[in-house]
């Protein structure tokens, strides 16, 4: 190289470099290029991604041919409506809107479900009780009912403007009004896009295709690797015990379960299960428990998994505090140390001391408290962590790092886990863990639900303590049709009888969640392979029409009381499954509103015909939470069993039907504990129900392939509708 | 320069600034190293600070004889002990905290006094009810009761901990505990440090000597300019009329108070002046004004100014429109475009158009709208303003700019002018300009109050509407022991006589106000040549015991009802000038207890003893708020005039004394209008209360010096205490 032209390279290099870091305002403005990231899904990257992003934190796994069983539809959004700028070393962001449009997401929000015209800065934090942004799992992506899914890939706190800010060379900006006079005003004109501000010169933004809303959100799941698939015995019950109970106290408490007659699962033991906790040891207790592996064993022989909590702050008697201090962060939590997950040694170390304490001998699970805030219980935004990655960047991800630590662990082990977790966040549907929090609204839980199944989370609405009878069996008759059926009584104590008055409903709605266990594997199931999530809310339902809201203002409400219901917010009622619709009573209501979506619905009690796209109003009594079927709804239930039927454990199945459509449902079954479903072991039944010459309905179930799994019994069918 | 040397060189710049702006962590470390900025005044300049900042927004005058006149104390800080670092382009800061320090300010918030423990994002924005540092002015400093203050001179959203995070490095880190077994375990560990993140690649920070706190705040608002000195009709009474009020209406509204006999200073148009609004035109609608020149002028002639609503916002319809779009943000506002203000042209433009069309027929002021949020009324942070500053900057000086701007259009005409505005920052303490919103809790707007006084701006706890004649006569009761006695009744049409059960009461509240004026205004001048906040906390009050908090612990509080009484905050009660504690009883009260600081005090309505550093519980009248003097206090009152005395109107004093020490006070004077006081038109007139040989008190008052203002006509004396 001539020295000349070297020296002209050089000034060439300082100056761009000083236009980027210069004071001066710079921004590059920049039409995202669109690379094909798999079928369905769209990846641009904008300026210089940072090291750590989500997708790379949950190291996801697209399930590339669960995408492929979804039909393309092409990119779903204008290109050029789309803009990426790098302003002053930040990136902003814009996707547009069209007038109706609505949109759901950005994760777990727990008093709205549409989010268009929200402002929100995506922040891993405990839910303080506004839906600004700052909650467990602040999951940057938003679909569209135009059916499109939208992605920031970023583990910055994003600010995101859902349609709030109107730009002055917007080709839809809203006419100019005086508020003096004109009765038109309005303090929030249109607004023609999302707005997003990253933090970071730049970040990797991914697009989903339709073509509806639901598929987008199939999509989002089967990129990040497809839902998660709990062991059997994940979806039975479970209660969680007094902070300093001992082994012996746990295996009365499996005991008493037994003895009333109420299912039990699995038993969390709270932070007593450890030497020290806030902060950790990760060490067993030996006053309280002098024997865990006898004591895992035997519980087990009773049917019962042991789930442990723990949080990540490492006390200075942990077994690995000293060797974790170089991978910790500058600032203490509770005086613990907080390793620096982004870095594999730290990583490696907390994989051996769970692995060798706990889970080698039998643990089935976590529970990964305080993961999520509050601030004032977290690193600050100043602490530096040794990877150099930002603060704020492992806020954001430590509880995607502890959900991939723990799961890596058992999959090596060939074996499933279900557990509790407090932060997630984007790209961590195929990790098996349930978001819970210290809130307790019961109505804000149902929307939390909700909104878990736009954002690739699970949530559960657990019951923890309830000041009346009514509200305990409430809140069991939703916590039952949710992803982990939970009683949380660590603090108050709280058995499932504890209520005298309402023992007998509550232990009916225990037994109906195990009934109903073959419907939800089946589901999870579906939530792994195919991306839809389990629980969801009502918008992503086809037919379910979210257009009514603007058809609204042009028809009369009289004649359309169904676009009056879809005005308001449905936030109280939601899809279990394919065919259940669940509309939850709350704490002092005795009668309430359903929405039912086009196409006949029957109550999932008496099979009797409810009513078709329209409101109904019902009356149920205490004992009843209002469940509904879809037309032509095939549900595969099991007897009231009080444990998950271990693997190869025959269960008979009773199947009911209802409504008068022929119906078919696709039952699935494998061992349900190990991964081996991965490698084929696995069998999919189909169940049909078909009508004869003289309209007489019945049903065929299809037998299990040779040498896959076989786990049904005698088979019964329940014509729900026609008996 | 030799060409290898020269490539060298440019090798180590590149390096330099690839390290700077690389991914890798790069920490620089940094102790600040400090100068002298003024007397008492310490600057260090972190990184690379940006090019706008708080300080250079409010284009500061430091106040230097100001600061002269307060004994210097040192650097108040252990140095080693405070640090910077940059750390991936951002600032992080360290201030030490010792063990039971308390520290007050970080703007105006409306639930808590003491910060202690806090975390906050400082971000101008509306006030949503909760102290997370969003609120009308998050001035980034703060005062400690060790006697110092800390200043954070930056234009960015900030992050505090307020004394949280807990290092592990820290000699203070607190011993762990285990929560298993452990009650000594608490979920806020001892944190002794202050750490602030500014995002920003630098910053100048600032620390102010005390030896007291009082000090500290003093030299914060001195080297800001010293406090504003409003005219003396701003501390008169004030109404604003509903929207659509034309001139006719406006001058029947003065004549129905003058007929009532209230007093009356200025009258507040709101939108309906201008002939668009919401966006603005900064034009006369001239349907409901048609000659506003004339108008302005007969209500100057029935002694009532005017102020005039108006938000930044720029209509389409507005003459200056076309001159502002090349130097407005991305982003409109309602419709209204943004202008950047950094830019000088933007300034000039709108100055032109307020003062030819307003301040130049005679206008005295403003209310400045809708320049703190809420954020889906505002810009986003993702708009562009064609200056390069960042729309975040923008956000957090825009109050300050415009309170500049109008400021200085009123100083071209030697008219001081005092008015209303929704955001303020740090550095704005010369503004003559008082803080408001839409929040409406009397409790919380007295704690603003309060919390005012340590951040170096002004606010009013205006009243609104009332539901009850109690409520009414209760927030009149504290509103006029406020810097600007406001009714704001634009929306609810009430007149101070809505409510005749209690007209009677809040006429005489009203004239006591017009009373005070030669106290009020002698104190303000206090706030702008000495810096002393005009109402303030006990927390400045000296000898107000703050250590007492830590010493409850030790001690019983049977026998120490005082240190109780400090343990808690308190937030109901404030001083309001040199002598005066004013105790706001809220509505349903029918009693409070009053935290009297060490030294006798004395109520105010009647000169008797009231107690001496002791809680005393009180149970007034409606007609009554709890108000004491500190012994010698001497309060200079007026008659019950109707309007502020106009320049060189003489009005009579009743000089009131209260207690048995001799007292001083320094009754301040000057035109009332102008800024001719800065060229030393003032007077300051010494009243002196001494005692014979025989214990009879007896008082002086010195003359105005020769050619000095002189407005004072009789002079009568009242011994309230000893009568």
């Amino acid at each position: 190289m001539n020295l000349k032209s070297g020296i002209n390279k050089l000034f060439f290099q300082l100056l761009i470099i000083l236009l980027i870091t210069g004071h001066s305002i710079n921004a590059f403005s920049q039409r995202p290029k669109w690379t094909n990231a798999a079928p369905g899904v769209w990846k641009s990257i904008i300026g210089t991604p940072d090291k750590v992003d989500l997708f790379n934190s949950a190291e996801i796994k697209p399930d590339i041919n669960g995408l492929l069983r979804i039909s393309p539809s092409g990119f779903p959004l204008s290109e050029s409506d789309i803009v990426a700028q790098i302003v002053n070393g930040k990136t902003y962001l814009r996707f547009p809107l069209v007038k109706g449009e609505q949109i759901f997401g950005f994760g777990l929000n727990f008093k709205t479900v549409n989010q268009r015209g929200k402002i929100l800065q995506l922040h891993v934090d405990h839910y303080g009780g506004t839906d600004n942004g700052r909650t467990h799992a602040p999951v940057p992506f938003y679909v569209s009912d135009q059916g499109y899914g939208v992605f920031v890939n970023s583990s910055r706190y994003l600010t995101v403007y859902a349609g709030s800010g109107v730009r002055k060379d917007s080709p839809d900006a809203p006419e100019e009004r005086d508020r003096n006079t004109d009765r038109n005003w309005t303090s929030s004109p249109y607004s023609d896009a999302v707005e997003i501000l990253v933090p970071a010169a730049g970040t990797e933004i991914y697009i989903f295709e339709g073509p509806t809303a639901l598929d987008a959100v199939r999509r989002f799941n089967l990129y990040s690797g497809g839902g998660c698939l709990p062991p059997r015995w994940g979806l039975g019950f479970t209660q969680r015990v007094p902070t300093l109970y001992t082994s012996e106290q746990v295996e009365q408490e499996a005991k008493l379960f037994a003895d009333k007659g109420f299912p039990l699962d699995f038993i969390g033991l709270e932070p007593g299960w450890q030497s020290k906790a806030y902060p950790c040891t990760f060490e067993w207790d030996r006053t309280r428990f002098p024997d865990p592996a006898s004591f895992v064993k035997s519980m087990k022989e009773k049917g019962i998994h042991l789930n442990l909590w723990t949080n990540p702050y490492v006390s200075s008697f942990s077994p690995v505090y000293n060797e974790l201090l170089p991978f910790s962060g500058s600032h203490t939590v509770w005086g613990g140390i907080v390793p620096d997950l982004t870095i594999k040694e730290a990583r490696d170390i907390l994989t051996r001391q769970l692995k060798s304490s706990q889970i080698n001998i039998g643990i089935s699970g976590y529970k990964i408290d305080e993961c999520d805030g509050y601030d004032r219980w977290l690193w600050p935004d100043v602490a530096i962590f040794p990877s150099g990655n930002n603060a704020e960047q492992l806020r954001q991800i430590y509880g995607l790092l502890l959900q991939k630590i723990t799961t890596q662990i058992f999959r090596q082990n060939n074996t499933r886990t279900y557990g509790l977790v407090r932060a997630s966040n984007g790209g961590g549907s195929s990790f098996p863990y349930v978001i819970y929090n210290d809130y307790y609204s019961h109505e804000d839980f149902i929307t939390a639900l909700i909104n878990s199944g736009f954002s690739g989370v699970l949530w559960t609405p657990e019951v923890r303590g309830s000041k009346t009878s009514e509200e305990w069996i409430r809140r069991m008759q939703t916590v039952i049709f949710s992803p982990m059926a939970m009683i949380n009584a660590w603090s108050s104590g709280t058995k499932p009888w504890s209520f005298p008055d309402v023992e007998k409903e509550v232990r009916d709605i225990a037994l109906l969640r195990m009934q109903l266990m073959p419907y939800f594997y089946t589901e999870f199931a579906r939530y792994h392979f195919d991306g839809i999530p389990p629980f969801r809310g009502m918008n992503l339902e086809p037919g379910f029409s979210m257009k009514a809201i603007s058809e609204s203002k042009t028809v009369s409400l009289d004649q359309n009381p169904y676009a009056e219901a879809v005005m308001k917010e449905i936030k109280d009622q939601y899809m279990a499954g394919e065919f259940l619709l669940i509309a939850p009573v709350f704490t002092g209501q005795t009668s309430r509103n359903v929405v039912l979506p086009p196409g006949k619905w029957y109550d999932f009690y008496t099979g009797e015909y409810a009513g078709e796209g329209e409101i109904i109003k019902v009356t149920p009594g205490l004992d009843k939470i209002p469940v509904y079927v879809k037309d032509g709804g095939i549900i595969p239930m099991m007897p009231p069993m009080l444990h998950a039927p271990a693997p190869g454990q025959k269960f008979d199945l009773e199947i009911r039907y209802y409504g008068k459509k022929p119906g078919r449902y696709l039952l699935y079954d494998d061992d349900g504990e190990t991964f081996d479903y991965e490698k084929g072991i696995l069998s999919w039944r189909e169940i049909k129900i078909a009508a004869d010459k003289k309209g007489k309905m019945s049903g065929t179930i299809s037998k299990a392939e040779k040498g896959k799994p076989d786990n049904i019994g005698n088979v019964t069918w329940k014509f729900m509708t026609e008996k």
